[in-house]
């Protein structure tokens, strides 16, 4: 998906948050606003917004000194979803079409999400999700969510590879990977630290490595931008039968994309909104073109 | 009142909404939006915001060649306002403390706001308006609404200078310019085009004249910065015993100024909001320190 030019304002506020959050003073801040002023003028518009949020987060990465300024916030996120577990696991259990609640609730999971909300409050963000407990939460519209076409795809498949976003989130992820049973899944997470996005050591707090190999994508960008990624990831890529794709982050970056992807998020900003002719907070589950 | 840099973000979503709304096509906003870019990298945040209001809009105004893009919506606005101006007027009758209604709907008509807002709804807003009737919209709290300071100050001022704010919103100006009865009034408006900031021309349309002289500001920006004000302009805002600055862009350019001042506007974002720790939408009638 390429960057539309309403991505631009969001690109100063999310690099003046993330300069916040690590604790950079405001003349760090104003120097990081200004080196994005200048990325942004070289940047070509075809490329995706994703692959901004790759310079953007560098910059403040390099900027300010800190590695992975959301670390304590991706621990907290992983120990409170974790904590749900079972709750999540009992909604699964009791429901009448498991694949599908369990679809719902990896959805659901998505809006712990920094990047885009500038703001988490993940115990109320769980709550919402247990409130919805009897609202069918999925759209009718089979153009953004097609779950007999997933579900046939899925039937199908043997090569699995299921692409993480953030952290706290893979909590939800692992209640659908349960579903797949025997098949083999590869579970492909961030490269480097950006944002709240899940690592390797996320996944396996998380005990992603009971359900699926997790690998590294081997791009640091908020989003699995293939050019940036490892060969051995474009090689899995490549041979997977059946790719998902989870969050805005990785629509962005492989919206463009040819294979069997099918991507799974939560319609965030109004861009998104715009690109894709649905509400924010719509639920997607939809097939590549 | 300095620049913060929480402000960033905005400067590039009003340049962006104001090119389109000059119909500029997909390459000329981003054209827009490198050149804003290079002047934020060198804007001075000891600047207010308005100055940097004053840089944006010249540089959509020189770069689509709309000089005034704003005409229709601001032509617009003055007529629809104009068309509630005997029921606004019944309300300052029926009033126990017509002053303070006056105020109060000054206040009121203070949403008519392209810049902060980014779209507007005149006929809703207006009927918010009546709808808040019942409801004493003005604080408890003096720090941020002072009336009896004001009303005293009112009581003994000879010379007044009002500063205007925008199209539309001036005839609510007009009901409170009305009970200041036989004082000698200035009306002051922008010198050029900007976003929908009143005109003489649009004073002139809404009766303004009709109890005050109107003057220009001489200077371009959304807020009389008084370094770009006109030297006619300076002697009369040092001349006058009492000046009411009205809207956010003219307390922004004065905050730091000194004399008479008194500031009559609804905090509309959350910067403003934080620098006078008040909520977003909080009415505020406060003397300059």
């Amino acid at each position: 998906m390429r960057t539309y030019l309403d991505c631009v304002p969001c690109f100063f506020k999310q690099a003046l948050d993330a300069a916040k959050l690590a604790g950079a003073n405001k003349a760090t801040q104003k120097k990081i606003l200004n080196d994005l002023a200048k990325e942004v003028i070289a940047f070509d518009l075809n490329e995706c917004p994703t692959a901004m949020g790759r310079i953007l987060y560098k910059l403040v990465r390099t900027t300010t000194g800190r590695h992975d300024p959301f670390k304590k916030l991706k621990q907290k996120s992983n120990e409170l979803a974790l904590s749900f577990y079972h709750r999540l696991k009992a909604k699964v259990n009791r429901s009448q079409d498991r694949l599908l609640t369990a679809i719902e609730l990896a959805i659901a999971g998505n809006i712990i999400d920094y990047g885009v909300k500038h703001s988490i409050n993940i115990d109320k963000e769980i709550d919402k999700i247990f409130k919805e407990e009897h609202k069918v939460i999925r759209q009718e519209d089979k153009r953004l969510f097609d779950y007999s076409a997933f579900k046939h795809a899925l039937k199908k498949a043997k090569k699995i590879l299921y692409i993480g976003d953030n952290a706290g989130e893979i909590v939800f992820d692992r209640l659908l990977l349960e579903e797949f049973k025997d098949k083999k899944v590869l579970f492909a997470v961030r490269g480097e630290p950006i944002i709240n996005d899940a690592l390797i050591e996320d996944a396996k707090f998380c005990g992603i490595d009971r359900y699926a190999r997790i690998i590294s994508t081997g791009c640091g960008a908020p989003g699995a931008i293939l050019k940036f990624c490892s060969l051995s990831f474009r090689k899995i890529f490549q041979d997977a039968d059946l790719i998902i794709s989870k969050g805005q982050g990785n629509f962005e970056a492989l919206a463009g994309e040819k294979g069997p992807i099918y991507f799974l998020f939560r319609a965030k900003c109004p861009v998104i909104a715009k690109h894709l002719r649905c509400d924010i907070g719509d639920i997607i589950l939809k097939k590549a073109n």
